[in-house]
């Protein structure tokens, strides 16, 4: 099987290339990406391309040949709002070229889209199912939910075999905060356990959906792996998570990390995030997602825990 | 007041003008369409412009200095599912160009998009309401999806003052049958009136959301006169409707124009058609939509009624 990934240079790209390498089934993973990517340097089995997706032929380059394209290339939320063409390009223009690469191809791929939770918004029922409307409050949740719909109905049309993944916000994530409007998310566990200070811009009160990187990663190799006949004619997925308040997130780095840890945490409200943010839902009914086999964490502190064994443990080298 | 109109030269497009222009607050309309447009000769209030909307340049001369912009222009559903890439370009490409020149004018125009109840599809509640998801179940429906989306993110960022009103199926319509899906709707009663037979391709237990031509023109209006205020967030509108079977429609013809109107319609079914039309919700709670000021026919015989009178009685010349 052959596989390639828009976005393969980043945070979930190359874990999730990692990931499907250790299975029997994959071949070979094409990572594409703007930057350069140093991992997998000398594997026979990763081909990387530093491509931008909406240069000439460059959607052509990344769907030739392959069984299953993941595209996870973005603009992030808070750049999203910021800069509203790069994100109707990257977010909207770059699906879209990608799905007509995909549809002119000689065999009909899988593909699997990273949508986001940030496709809804308010007004939200108390828990969010498949019958809910969406209502993004960004232009990043509303390029999303149309990247959705063309998924949706290229698949119904035959043109691919897709299916669309609406990821929790993704937690612990280490590195430096990006530009999503989520950052916080991470960086008020992330900056803490590194002994540094953080800000969070929202209230203790407010609720998140979440997910480890490695539930997030296993449930987008199911996602790929998953025989379209399983989905029928549904093919946008709300992926599990956890409802977790921001509260009970400090409470959880407290337990695991000590108060000296979660006393490093202060509140400076940021309007934009507040907004933007609170404005996605936290609690879903996930039962059709966990019956097709996706996976969730069992609770808050197991992502923490998940965070410091797998990025701040000394590794051997 | 200064108004454009795309697809001007349409069904919609040409009454929509002509009742703009009774109202005081209409200064002229510019009606811009792809074929020529006979009527308004000689209106000094009337612009019309032949175009393609895919045309360099010609979003810009819609929109330039139009206080309202009404975008009718479209590929209707049957067409749209024959010819993906047309569909794909008026639908949506042309959509965005407009919302994009609207952007970039001086001012910012109020948008009215025609959208439609087709954007749904199953699994659907017993009522559709604002917050209902939309799953199209053709092409046609997702473009118009991605539409809503479209006005509703360049509303929220203040680039246009946007609404889109999903019109019911809109019956009895004169003339010939066109491409779309929901012809026959208009034809099982058109054709027996004018002696013709009909074959309907769904069965009689079918219910189905209609609207006279007459109401939704209304409510087109009405759309375009609205301020922006009223609507707030929710920039997408079920309009109102009647949920009607074609039994039902049946008996109406006949009560209307006795058995033998009604006897020259036989049931032929068309997979295609069935399949698209059964995938569209008869029954919305639009309460919201009554409350703003949008209306809807009393009952299907008066939509019967409206069609003898405004298109079979005889006229002055």
């Amino acid at each position: 099987m052959k596989i390639a990934i828009t976005g393969g240079g980043g945070f979930l790209g190359r874990r999730l290339a990692a990931m499907l390498l250790t299975r029997p089934e994959v071949g070979s993973v094409r990572l594409v990406d703007t930057s350069p990517i140093p991992e997998f340097e000398g594997d026979p089995r990763v081909e990387r391309i530093r491509a931008d997706l909406l240069a000439q032929g460059a959607a052509d380059s990344v769907v030739a040949g392959a069984d299953v394209v993941y595209h996870l290339a973005a603009v992030v939320s808070g750049q999203a709002e910021a800069e509203f063409d790069l994100g109707m390009g990257v977010n909207l223009d770059a699906t879209r070229l990608l799905l007509e690469a995909a549809r002119s191809g000689r065999r009909t791929p899988r593909f699997v889209f990273t949508s986001s939770l940030a496709v809804f918004g308010p007004p939200l029922p108390a828990v969010v199912d498949d019958g809910t409307a969406v209502h993004p409050r960004s232009s990043y949740g509303a390029q999303k939910a149309i990247g959705e719909l063309l998924v949706s109905d290229y698949s119904r049309k035959g043109y691919v075999d897709g299916r669309a993944v609406r990821l929790p916000t993704v937690c612990v994530r280490p590195g430096k905060p990006n530009a999503a409007a989520s950052g916080f998310v991470s960086g008020i566990i992330r900056e803490p356990l590194n002994g540094l200070p953080a800000a969070c811009p929202v209230p203790r009160g407010l609720e998140l959906w979440l997910s480890s990187p490695k539930s997030a990663v296993a449930n987008l190799v199911h996602a790929g792996l998953l025989p379209g006949e399983k989905l029928g004619d549904g093919r946008i997925i709300n992926l599990p998570g956890i409802a977790v308040s921001v509260g009970e997130m400090i409470e959880s780095l407290a337990r695991v990390a000590g108060p000296e840890a979660a006393a490093r945490i202060s509140f400076s409200e940021d309007e934009t995030v507040r907004r933007i943010v609170s404005s996605w839902p936290a609690r879903f009914d996930v039962t059709r997602a966990l019956g097709l086999g996706f996976v969730r964490d069992p609770d808050f502190e197991s992502l923490i825990q998940h965070y410091i064994e797998t990025e701040m443990a000394p590794r051997r080298p």
